[in-house]
């Protein structure tokens, strides 16, 4: 198969404690699954020749609309009892890029990144702003509360009353019941998803979505709307997605970083993934991890957290789906 | 003079459409007069062995409460007739940093983006959550008007008119008089103010606070907001603090990509910072500069507009003032 045909793609989940002997067998499965529809989402796409921008929203979309994972539907609350959505995407051909942060009614942030990237001006836009952009744009807003979950509601009244902070009145929406709720593993504060994929052109791209972290205050942004940090994607290096510690991320400039390593210092995409989480996101006590595709079609993931939720998949291959640290 | 005594400062106001035939002999006195004024501030401090973080903090307050500069007192108008400040700083030594975006009352914003990295456990704080976040912390917060000037509602009239977009009501505190009116130079769309500054215990720091661009829209947020984009500082390659077209500073991520170039390939600061800015800025057809501060104490400065306010000074030497081209 001639080079120019390869195509590949990564998404992970979230990184945390995710572990064997925490997550049961019915868990254990429901995730392996939702991996698996995120992924076959994009590679339809790779498959059909389709760009690696197309691939990396069709499976993050797919992420983002299940209540599995801490971004769109299911996303963990702020200490406020709201949701509040950040997420990137970047272009590696053009070095394009788009984020929104604090975004509370539309359905798929990824998309609307990617709109505030094609359709507008700016790079990134936040909170009612970004809202009324969304709206102009036409694209699919729905109420807040089709994002809340009973599941992660509970995670918000234990972080809450460990911080001895006031627990808001329980939203209206969360009385009914919830036939996911046992299935949802609370990963601890490092819930994301992401893709990043390379097409049969030979272009390069990346997207992050998330929710953020589970009690966050004060219209706090993580990594994931942060071009540099959450997000990076170059054709003269690779594209890289992340999930972690976002503050620890955003100082380490970590997804920007590993495109550094590898276009400056010619490193390998995992041995720059190795390097910026294992050192440099280490030196600082964070964690987390991040999933990279190279120009040429490799790819490469890379955590220090206890396991993290993640695919991937090539023209030459397989799909591989991981849950634990032992299955590398 | 030992070189643990060396200290060193630059700081900038924006760089634009700043020339001789355009300034007028009042106007370039103003500027000289005010870049003086602030680099003074942060040159007091590190004479008297303070930190480079007290150091550019002091020099950035001054630019922001003095209404010549685009950022604090001064800072340019939305779309809608609102003033949204934007501002980030980190510390070379820890690699922390702190940042907020579009915040409308909060009177020194670099003062609000030191305090989200000293006394939150969080890096970046945006909107209403900001406000709250800045009034926990009894920082000074201001009624809106605190920031208008009627220069700069002239230049959102003149934009929304060309860009065929309505006129938002004048607000009533535009009434009065503006006794410095005739001395504001509207440089354009890159107007930010910064300091980055090297103290004797070898520390670095970086800042920069703005007003963002006229009749920006939505929320959006420039690159004086996100670590990496408009500021970086690490003690382990140099400090830098941009301004320029924002939006274009975030996907090349600028201000890491100049310390990367310096840590990853072992560039001089004038070096890396020229790169960045002839090569990868203006490919992406980008406008604007740069100031940096390296871990030897030297200072550079690059910009590929037609000038940029800046000042820079060292242990070593005198202060030098500049705002076009042929200063250099």
């Amino acid at each position: 198969m001639s080079a120019r045909r390869t195509w590949a793609i990564a998404i992970h989940g979230g990184a945390g404690v995710i572990r064997r002997d925490i997550l049961d067998p019915a868990q254990d499965s429901a995730y392996r699954g939702a991996l698996r529809r995120a992924i076959d989402a994009g590679i339809a796409i790779l498959t059909a020749e389709g760009s690696a921008l197309d691939a990396v929203v069709a499976s993050v979309r797919v992420l983002e609309d299940d209540s599995l994972f801490n971004a769109g539907r299911g996303a963990v609350f702020t200490s406020e009892g709201r949701v509040e959505l950040d997420a990137s995407i970047m272009d590696g051909a053009s070095l394009g890029a788009g984020a929104v942060a604090g975004v509370t009614t539309v359905r798929n942030p990824i998309s609307l990144a990617r709109r505030v990237m094609t359709h507008s001006p700016h790079v990134m836009l936040i909170g009612s702003g970004a809202e009324r952009f969304a709206a102009e744009q036409g694209l699919e807003q729905v109420d807040p509360s089709w994002f809340f979950s009973v599941r992660r509601w509970r995670s918000l009244e234990t972080y809450l009353r460990a911080s001895k902070l006031p627990i808001p009145p329980r939203p209206a929406a969360l009385d009914g019941s919830d036939p996911i709720e046992q299935l949802v593993h609370d990963e601890g504060k490092k819930g994301t998803v992401g893709a990043v994929a390379r097409d049969v052109h030979g272009n390069l791209a990346a997207a992050t979505s998330t929710g953020g972290i589970t009690g966050k205050r004060w219209g706090r942004v993580g990594d994931s709307a942060i071009i540099g940090a959450g997000t990076y994607a170059s054709n003269a290096a690779c594209a890289v997605s992340a999930t972690g510690d976002g503050e620890v991320f955003i100082r380490a400039a970590a997804a920007r970083e590993i495109a550094s390593l590898v276009e400056h210092r010619g490193m390998s995409i995992q041995e720059a993934a190795d390097i910026v989480i294992h050192q440099r996101i280490a030196a600082l006590k964070g964690e987390g991890g991040v999933i990279v595709v190279g120009r040429d079609g490799s790819g490469a993931w890379s955590f220090n957290s206890d396991g993290m939720y993640r695919a991937r998949a090539t023209s030459e291959g397989g799909v591989e789906v991981a849950l634990y640290k032992d299955e590398d």
